[in-house]
């Protein structure tokens, strides 16, 4: 056992609606040691991701929400500084589930080795991590932009998003960014390249959408939901193409928008246009990932795929920065820095 | 140009809700003559299907609307009886969009022959023709149906939803049908051979599926919407995949349902399900139509796919035929026999 305490950071109580930095609670335990076959590890950043609003729920879902008093789930990249695991040394930079705490236990069979040399260690939670692969293998599953057609994707600055229509225009189509402020946009069109990004604050948003995508949009990247969809949902082009990967404008709702019910518009879309919705995780598509961090590293290296992190500083910093992420305050990929 | 006269049944007015007797018009006209490249048709069967509720509104869609005044449009059976193009020949039994007439001049390059002596002419127009390729092109591409699986299909009776169940068992899945009267779901049990029918009109419905479907629904074929959809969605498992090829129950809608919108609860159900929904028109795989007919009319020579035709008879018949259908008031593939 380490000597020092871990300190971590645990739900105290489910959030109803938008998060509260009540619903989380700073606390210090005891730095646990590896046990068999385990690693211990001293955590350097941590992610923020939308999905973690989901575990901190106990509706029905994808995966096991977390319990209350208990650390709070997601990933992170650390050293690790004690070792039972034949395949993992002490000082290997590893990335894994070690949640929101400076210090995790973690299964040696359930970490990836990093090479610190190839990029910042943060980039394997975002752009060559579950983000981009996100972006990545929805894109190559589902969305199957071709050159010439257009590619719209929301959250544009954010960590799915920014790969999202970077990528788009590398396989030769039309990127269009939706992001919540003009800097947002500025940043999407001038650094990432998008063809054009909208502000969907901006009172005329659905008529400055549609007269970004004079041709209609091929591929909606589906990470927000809410209002934004349904101004995308007339601009849909025969047979586009829906991956649906989050839905990050229902998160915080604690009740259903009011009448009348557009499911029946919804469905009467799918049918006449031939729409396909199809929603993944990115586990779904596990056996890419050598394929897609591949596929990456070489845009990264190569210059054609560009990132941007948002970094807050300290443990006691992520609920803050967890709230301010599902209200679109982050301008980046999310993280905390730990050590 | 022959002699007589071409009763014809045009488009009055347009339906608002439910199609009326009113908004259709019986008239007799001259019998048309085959121009350049053409043939003359005398129909003997006139299909009727859910889509012509589409072609008599004037809402954007997938195909144009039926002009005031126009012949409504639809699939027949018949005999040509005057011939302009090399390829048919007077005498010949073809299958073409003659409308809702007794005459109709028809491209020959627009018409397939039919081979009288393997069938009854107008399956053409039911399980080997249209609905049946619809059952499966939208079963093999969107579907995929695997053996154990459950496949649930409403208007289980119907020429569609008999040949989706029926498809579904012969590629060793469970098949569930849901349809409007007890009459009709022992149909589908005992001479169709579906696992289980449910009466949507009964109380208990929601319940009575739930326990139809014990291990969930993989695969939902769509081609009513409506309350059957909201109690099939609940029940649908991760990656289950609907095919949408019919709304039925929206056609006649002139409003919106009434709110809470359920949209989020769909998007929702899609991502967390993973699910994929999938519009489609049987012409979006013409490509098929061969091996569809083949495999078709295969099964039906071996005996393990049936059909049932729901047959009225003259022209004049057509309009309350086709009101009655759109209520589910047929019971098998609707056609109007013409002579």
């Amino acid at each position: 056992m380490a000597e020092g305490t871990n300190k971590k950071v645990v739900l105290k109580s489910r959030p109803v609606g938008e998060p509260i930095p009540d619903n989380f609670e700073l606390v210090e335990g005891a730095i646990p040691s590896a046990g068999d076959g385990q690693v211990l590890v001293r955590n350097q950043f941590l992610s923020l991701d939308p999905y973690m609003r989901g575990r901190m729920s106990d509706a029905k879902s994808y995966a096991e929400p977390v319990a209350i008093g208990g650390v709070i789930v997601g990933a992170t990249v650390g050293e690790v500084i004690q070792s039972n695991h034949a395949g993992v040394a002490i000082g290997d930079t590893v990335l894994g589930f070690g949640g929101w705490q400076e210090f995790a236990a973690l299964e040696g069979d359930e970490v990836q080795k990093i090479n610190p040399d190839l990029a910042p260690i943060s980039t394997a939670l975002g752009v060559l991590g579950m983000p981009g692969m996100t972006a990545y293998t929805g894109l190559k599953n589902i969305g199957q932009p071709k050159a010439g057609e257009t590619v719209v994707v929301a959250a544009a600055s954010g960590a799915v998003g920014s790969v999202v229509g970077q990528i788009a225009r590398i396989e030769g189509a039309k990127a269009v960014g939706i992001a919540g402020s003009d800097e947002k946009c500025r940043f999407v069109v001038d650094e990432l390249g998008f063809d054009a990004c909208i502000n969907h604050n901006a009172p005329d948003f659905a008529d400055q959408l549609a007269k970004a995508c004079p041709d209609g949009i091929d591929v909606y990247f589906e990470n927000v939901g809410g209002e934004v969809f349904q101004v995308v949902l007339p601009l849909l082009n025969d047979f586009a193409r829906i991956p649906v990967c989050g839905l990050i404008a229902h998160y915080n709702a604690t009740e259903l928008p009011k009448g009348p019910d557009m499911t029946a518009v919804l469905m009467r879309q799918i049918l006449v246009k031939r729409l396909t919705f199809r929603g993944f995780i990115v586990w779904d598509f596990a056996e890419q990932e050598a394929e897609a961090k591949k596929a990456l590293a070489g845009w990264i290296g190569d210059g054609s795929l560009k990132y941007k992190e948002h970094v807050s500083d300290g443990l006691e910093k992520a609920p803050e920065a967890f709230i301010d992420l599902l209200k679109g305050g982050n301008f980046g990929k999310a993280v905390v820095k730990l050590t």
